[in-house]
Order: C-alpha cells, then structure tokens, then sequence
C-alpha cells in the first residue's frame, strides 16, 4: 500500500464529504444528488479501509474508538497488501452491515464501482450464479420452455399499456434520451421486467388455440433505479436475473405451471443452497401488479431475524393478455375471441445475498458444497526448517496426485502450493472465501496414509484415509449440505412462531421472530399491521425504519385452528388464514 | 388473418408514411428521426406482408408486379394463416435482401420489434447462440478464463479516459439521463464495450505481479446505437457478445493467448457452424481502437461475394494499463512500476447472420448438424384413404420409437405427427426452418425395416436401416457438417484471387470475389482503395455504395512472391504483405 494511494483516496474522501454537505444544506439539490453523494462518500471509505487496513479519519476528528480485530490464528507478514485484505473485522452479530460490507468485498464477491447502485460480480459469486443458471435452465428445459432473448429497450407506449403494473415500476424505470450526441426524438426506457417488452409478440404468434402455449425464458440485466439505499446483491439498480413468461389456453394448465416452476424455486434455495423456503402465495398488497397472483419462496435471515423473498412465479391471469390482445379463435364458441392464461417467473442475483447473510459467520463467507466453484482446498502443512528439498518436491506431490483423483471423479478440487504464503495465511484466506472443505497434508499424515479434513462451516476436523479419499469426500460434502441445511433450519424453526394476540406481535419481532398470524388478507390492514410494529433498524445500507409485512400465506398453514378475528385489533375482517409476518429485505 | 388486422395495419403504414413524408420535408429534423421513421414503415410493411401473406399496396397506387411465388411441392388449406407463412416468396440470388427478411422472420428466427435496430431472437436463433456459448465457455474455462459480470453502466469520466478508443466509440453512445421522474445528476453511458467498465477494478486488483493474470470473461449485451441501417443479426443496436478482458505481467503470455483465443474463434465457425474462415491481422485502419494490434477471423458470403468479420482478439499493449494505473512493482528494478499487457476479444450474435446468409438457399435456412436445436426431424408418411387406424397407430409408435432411439443416444431428435397438417406442409415447414435431416417413415419404409433420410444441404434422399439407426443418423449429420463446410469451401476457394493488377481489382470485386493484393498496409493508401472500388449495392438494408476494405493480413500468406510495389497505383510505399480485401460487412 502505497502512501500515495493513500493521500489520493484521503484527499478524494474529503472532496466528496464536502460536495455532502454542500448538498444536504442546499434546499434546491434533489434526494437523488443526495444518496448518490452519501453512497459514493461511503464506498470511498470503504475502499479506504480495504486498501489501508484501517478505518477512515477525518483530518482533525477526535480518534474514533478502534474496532476490535478479530483475532486470527497465524498471519506470517510476507505481503503487506495481501495481508491488509484478510480477516474480517467485525463479528456478524456486533454490527451487522458492516460485516456484510466487509464480507462481500474481502471474498471477492464485490468490487464496488463508481456508479450508484451498480456493483461489480467477481468470479467467485458469477460462479455461484452459474451453478443455479446450470440446475434452473436444465430444469425448465425438460418441462418444455425455450430460451430466447428479448430486446432491453421498450417504448413508452407499449412500457405504459397495462396501468397497474406500470404504476408499481415507473418511479423506477431509466430512460435512455440521447444516443452520441443527438437527442433521441422519444426516450426509451430500460426493462425493469419484460412483460409489456415481449407480449406484443405473443399477440402476433398467437392466432389459433394449436400456437399455445407458449413457454420462454430469458436469462437478462434488469434496470429498476430505486432510490433507496442499495445493497449489494440485495437492492441492486441493474440486477442478473431469469424471467420465464408462458401462455396457455386454459387456465388450470396455467396454474399447474405456477406452482411446478415454484417447487423449482424451493429446490433452487433446499436443494443447492442449504436453504429451507416457506412456500406461499403474497398478499393482495405484495402481489405482483398486474398479477392475479404471486406465489413465492421466502427464507429465514438468523442473524436479524429478518425474511427475505427467494423468488416469486405470478399466475397473471388474463390481465395482460387482455391489454395486449394474445387470443385466438375459441375452439368452444367458433365466433369468439379467447384469451390466453398466462404466468411470468424470476429468480434473481439475490439469491447470492441471501446465502452470504445466511449462512455467512465471524469468519467470513461459508458456501454450500453444492453452488461453491471450490469444494476442496488442498493445503501442504508440516514444512520446517529440518524439511528437506526432496521432502518438501514429495509433499506437494502428494497433494497434486489428491487433487487430480478428485477432480478426475467430479470433485471441484484445487491445491494451494504457493511458496510464499504461510499455511495459517492460506486457512484464514480460504476460510474468509467459504471453501466447504480444507484438506492438511503434512508428511505426518501421509505417513499415516491419511489427509486432515477441515469442515468449515463448523470448523471440525477429521481424518479421511487415502484409500477412501474420493468415497469419503463425496460423503463429507453431502453432509455438510445437509448438516447447514439444518442448521438453518433449526434456527427458522425456533424463529417461526404462531402468534394469536396482537400485545404479543411487535415483541416476537424484536425477538428476532417470523410470525404465523390469523390475517384477513386486505391491503389497509397490512398497512397497518406494518405500521403498528415499526421500529428503527440497522440494515447493510444503514438505519432505517421498519415494521412487519406479510412474507406469505404458506401453503402448508399451521396446525392450529384458524381464530375468527385478524390480527389487528382494530381489524373488524374475519381471519382469512395463517400469513407469515415479518421484518424484511 | 382477420380484416380488423388487416385494416388496423393499413392505418399504421398509412399515418407512418406521411410521418416519413413530413420528416423527409422538414430541414429541422434529424437524421436520425428520418431513419428511425423509414425503418418502422418498412417494418409495418413486412408485418403486413406476413399477416396477409401479400405485399401492401398503398391506397390509389397502380398495382405493383406480383413477386414470383416459389412453387411449393404440396400446401394443403387447413389452416390459412399458418399457410400464408410457408415458403419463401423470393430467390436469393434475386433479391437478396429480401430473401433474408423473409428467412429470419418465416422460419421463426427473428421478431420485428418497434424500437428502431433492435430484435427478437427467438428460440430457434437462440439456441444456436447456446450452442455456441457452451462450446465457447468451455474451451476458455480450460485455459483458466472465469465469468463475471460487470455493470452495464459507465459514467462519462471513465469512458472517456482513453482518447483514442471513445474517438470510436461515442457517437454510438446511448446515454441514460433520467430515472422515473427525476433527472440524474450526470448522464450515465450505456456500455458499447467494456474495457472503460473494468479497467478500473482491474488497477485496484493488481499490485503485485502475483496477482497476474488476470483472465476474465462476461456473456452480455451491449449497445450501439449506429445510424446506418440497422439488419437482424448484423448491425442491431443492442446486441449479445461475450468479451474477455486478461492482463499478463508479460508481453509474451499476452500475445500467445490472443492466438489462443483466435483459434477458438475459428474453430466456432469451422468446427460448429460449417464456415471456412481465413485468420489474419487486422490494418492499422481497421483495427480496434485504443490497442495494438488486432487479429480476426474472416468468412466469404457466396451470394454476393462480400466478406464478413466473424470475432476479433485483439492485443492492447500497455494502452490501457497506462490510461488505468494497472501496474505492479517492477520484479526486475525493485523501485519501477511495470504495467500490465493487456488483451480483449468479442465474439457476438452476428455469428448467427452469418451462418444464415453462407448456408440458406431458397427453401430458406440450412442448419449445420452441430448447432442445430432440432438435427432430424421424424415425419410418418403414406397415410392414405385405405389406412386403417390400427396401421396409423402403429405408424406413428414406430416413429416414436425411432425419435426415442435417437435421443436416448444422443441425437437431438423431434418428431412431428401433427393430424392437421399434411406430409408435404410438414416437408416445407422443416426445410424453411432448416432441420439438417428429415427422416420420412411410412407403412413401406417400415416393411423394409427402413426410414428415408432427406439432407436438408441438398435434398438427397437415401434408406437408412432400422438395425443401423443409431450410427448411421450420427455418421450422416457428420457427413453433412463436412459436406456443407467443402461446400462453401470451394466456393471461397474459387472467389478468392490473388490480384496483382490495380486494373483487375474493381473487375474482380465485381465479380463477387474477396481479393488478395499486395499493399503498404497505410490508412491513406486503404482510404483510396475503397474509394476507387466503389459500386451501388443492394443489401439487406437497401441501396448502398460500397468499396473494397482490407478484411485482413491472412496469417498464411499466399505462396506467390510478394511484389515490390503496393496495388494502388498512386501509392508510392513498397508492398509490406499480401492483404485480403473485399466488399464487406
């Protein structure tokens, strides 16, 4: 780390907190100017402090209470920059959003970028996406759905042709006005979702019952330019996702469909994250708009007690085929025109935030074995001064030969010889990175015939013997799934509870709860549901207010017998069903 | 076809045309606005021609020539507006750019989209591109390449850091300056490329030349709003590509990989899509802005003799490692700053116009067996008058048994045993969308314990037998990729002349040949080659004039001896190497 460096982000720092202030008393300047500045003050600092090892001072501030480093095993100062970049320095329970900065960027998930709300996904998380594109794509393709690619750009007129969807997503939507240096004659906005980009095309294919359905999907950018804070991988402006849109003739098939890409949702989180969803449907007032409606996954956050949305797959009904005119001659009534029934599905790069907070813990990243692009990492230990050159050339052949018969058998394996990194720097590096499994082969245990696995998510340690090594390890990483699933189920279990009387509501939150409650379902009592268990929480993006929505109406409702009455106390609705409440993302 | 359509679409072209006609008058429009509007009328015009099935014809026109139909062996009237699609109306010699209108809408590859230069690709162009990206993708992981994923976004300050590479690029910048309501405070680039977009992490990552290489890779799209004509696949002004982007501490490295990479280019186009392509340099006036040097992989359309530009790899020297600060502490001179060598290479959809324009004939697309989402189609055929249901039963599981054979092995098999569409409909539907084989199998064929295979390159029919239907489907999709590589092959071979005579050179461009000529490789000297081979043209774009341009410096030079003197008679620079110029895309 440079010095010169250092005095440039200092002195770019500075510049941004003062353009900060000059905003925030300026009475003119917009809310826009205002978040961008603080965000961008912010990913200073943060850069600040990744490329220093410590935390941002303003010249003439009092010195600011240091931050309790965590302490790490072994750190052999061989690379000063390297060694600036390890361990995270703040426990995940102590403050919470600053762990997942620090996470995020420490793991080389992130790199954060100059434009607000658009954050850089390094190898190490597109790998994570690539997992689930392989196991969501091969899905759908065997129920029939066809990938194509729709253009990013809608006009205004057909973005504006269905009212209620458009009113949900304008205040989000970018617009493209000028291309070189013409003005364009119309802006043109930015896909924040492609119904209203693709279903004119629907209409043109869809002539006679025998062109249904019709099953696409696109793997895309998206563009919703919220202003609220934006988090990485969780509140992003442009965002990776894939939206399935499919039409049909009637509308059980339809509707089968919405919940079969639903179950594939649920596997997506159980199946390759170590994840367990609820299944539900949203509320009238968290539906997709223009939907009839939207069923979703939603997962439980332990460290917050908050849920967070997995993926939502909307039955749309014949909203937009309406809007749009998708019909065909009805095969019953020869004269009339049908509509077709349709649905839309997406799954977004929020899944990675998701996983992070987690399963995520005081020492960094923990990947599933599953989506991790390294299962096993292999690290030669045992080497002292007394080793000898030929020892040391047989220790890392032996490592070599063990990564080469896993990957051979599918294992995604990887050694790490590197000369000039210590082993304890190595385990603290792959530890921050979440690598499930750490192998340790030191002369000691190949005398023994045997390698030291290291399980990360809980830090066990066991021997595998080498005879067994390819059996064994597929094992190994099998439990760990199972076990982190588990694990995370457990905490959800104890975290989700039925809540019969509204004193008890706000409290069971604080506790870090999701809660089961007798709901009747309508916008204006969420409204004040929400209202009434607000309080002031610390999120990744900062402070910000908070009180419970309906995650969903499961579709497994509890046990217990349904009360008569909602929830709220002012709520003269009868109790609909079970809704699970809850803060969230 | 319904008349309300009909008329609806008549009323479009009508108030578009006088649109066209008020801009064409008004000097205060640009011309920009003039494009945009002519090439939404000439959209209108094809979606009217292929609702209706017939030309529009402007209210009080004289009527104009009916197009010549291309007879088509068999069209059964079942179903009007599926019948009005079939066939291709024009030959491709005849009018070509119209041929290839006709092509990628009728066998589905493409939907007209209402924003000017952009298009829908649908699933059967798709899935060529998946079939690309996964032999891509794989070949680049193995040489130790990772995905991510930049923002689509790039603030003005950064793109426009290198001079000479924005030079290039901003009057084709889409610029995003509003968000809902609001205007952001700066203007923010829709990237036409990503070099500006990552370059910046790129300088934070490295420190140390043990952070190098750097190899990585993204599958996205991009946009450039071009004002020339936009066509499908060709020239669209949003359109997907993957690029690499690698930095390497040494100069070597560096350029060994930019072969590495150009080899895969050419083995996408030989290997999968059954195109011969030369590999070369690309001149100083060609070449990518902002690098060094650039090589190329470059294809021959026989049709009109032009050459097209299939992917380029190019080296950037230390360019943008100077201009971005990617440097590391010198390993040679402890106290020295070395910066990185850096190279980029894009291969994009344009892949799939070219495969169209080589292979199609005038029944529509040849599909090469390798990229095909469909290799044989299975038709049951000789269903007659007499045939009872027991025979058609037993017909149509034989097909089925043989579509399972197939897929089980390997083979991308479909069968077709629609009841309402006849054999000849069926023959046509698959041939237009260019299904490599058709496998005919009636009551017959069945008898003889045989199916009729069909070559879709060029209707060869022969049995194949049942016992043998596994090999022999698999020899013969190879035999085909071969045939149809030899096939355009040797038409290349015969339009690519070595020319020594600045007097042949326009004759021979005439001639739809691609010309090697010796020349000083000045942008100068380029400059009046082209001017002094210019000619109208008709392309799928409409009327253009069009010289010659190095398409590139073949890697293999031709076995003759290089003349002392460049081509162009005014030039007074000695030939340096034999360049290969032609009319191009």
């Amino acid at each position: 780390m440079s010095v010169e460096i250092e005095e440039t982000l200092k002195a770019k720092i500075v510049a941004q907190g003062e353009i900060v202030r000059t905003l925030k008393t300026d009475s003119s300047s917009t809310e826009e100017a205002k978040t961008e500045a603080i965000e961008l003050l912010k990913n200073l600092k943060i850069e600040y402090k990744n490329a220093t090892g410590k935390e941002y001072v303003a010249p003439g501030a009092r010195a600011t209470k240091q931050k309790k480093e965590a302490p790490k095993k072994e750190e052999k100062v061989n690379d000063n920059k390297k060694q600036s970049k390890l361990g995270v320095g703040v426990a995940k329970d102590e403050n919470y959003s600053e762990w997942y900065s620090e996470v995020i960027t420490k793991a080389e998930m992130i790199e954060y970028y100059d434009v607000s709300g658009c954050y850089v996904l390094r190898p190490w998380a597109y790998s994570i996406w690539e997992a689930i594109q392989e196991f969501f794509d091969r899905e759908i393709k065997k129920i029939g759905v066809k990938n194509c690619y729709f253009p990013m750009f809608v006009s205004s007129a057909v973005l504006e042709r269905e009212k209620n969807h458009i009113a949900d997503f304008a205040p989000e939507v970018a617009w493209v006005t000028k291309a070189g240096s013409s003005d364009l004659a119309e802006p043109i906005a930015i896909r924040p979702t492609s119904e209203t980009v693709m279903y004119p095309s629907y209409s043109k294919w869809v002539q006679s019952h025998r062109d249904l359905p019709i099953k696409l999907n696109q793997w895309c950018n998206v563009v919703r330019w919220e202003f609220k804070h934006p988090t990485p991988f969780l509140r992003t402006r442009e965002f990776l996702w894939q939206e399935g849109h499919t039409a049909f003739a009637n509308q059980e098939e339809a509707i089968e469909e919405v919940y079969q890409i639903l179950d594939f949702y649920a596997r997506v989180y159980t199946d390759l994250m170590a994840i367990p969803v609820v299944k539900g449907r949203k509320s009238e007032k968290e539906k997709f708009a223009g939907g009839d409606f939207t069923t979703t996954v939603e997962a439980y956050v332990p460290v917050n007690g908050r849920g967070i949305q997995g993926a939502t797959s909307h039955h749309l009904g014949q909203n937009f085929s309406k809007m749009f005119n998708i019909s065909f001659e009805d095969p019953e009534k020869k004269a009339e025109r049908a509509f077709a029934y349709q649905n839309s599905w997406g799954l977004s790069t929020r899944t990675i935030g998701a996983l992070i907070m987690i399963h995520g813990d005081d020492n960094g990243l923990v990947l599933p074995p599953r989506v991790a692009s390294i299962q096993v990492i292999v690290v030669p230990v045992g080497i002292t001064a007394s080793t000898t050159a030929e020892m040391k050339e047989a220790l890392v052949n032996s490592v070599k030969k063990i990564v080469t018969s896993l990957k051979d058998s599918g294992v995604r394996a990887e050694e790490d010889c590197r000369e000039n990194y210590s082993p304890g720097w190595k385990f603290n590096h792959w530890e921050l990175k979440g690598v499930p499994l750490r192998f340790e082969v030191g002369p000691k245990d190949l005398e023994n015939n045997s390698v030291l696995a290291v399980r990360r998510y809980n830090g066990q340690k066991s021997p595998i013997l080498l005879d067994n090594l390819v059996t064994d390890t597929k094992n190994l990483l099998e439990d760990i799934h199972h076990a982190m699933y588990n694990k995370v189920l457990e905490a959800r279990n104890e975290h989700m509870k039925v809540c019969l009387k509204w004193e008890e509501f706000t409290p069971l939150l604080d506790d870090k709860c999701i809660i089961l409650s007798p709901f009747c379902g309508g916008v204006d009592c969420e409204e004040k549901i929400k209202e009434g268990s607000q309080r002031i929480e610390v999120t990744e993006a900062g402070q910000s207010s908070m009180g419970a929505k309906s995650l969903c109406i499961p579709l497994e409702q509890p046990s217990v017998a349904l009360p008569k009455n909602c929830i709220h106390p002012e709520c003269s609705q009868k109790a609909k069903f079970f809704a699970l409440f809850g803060r969230s993302y």
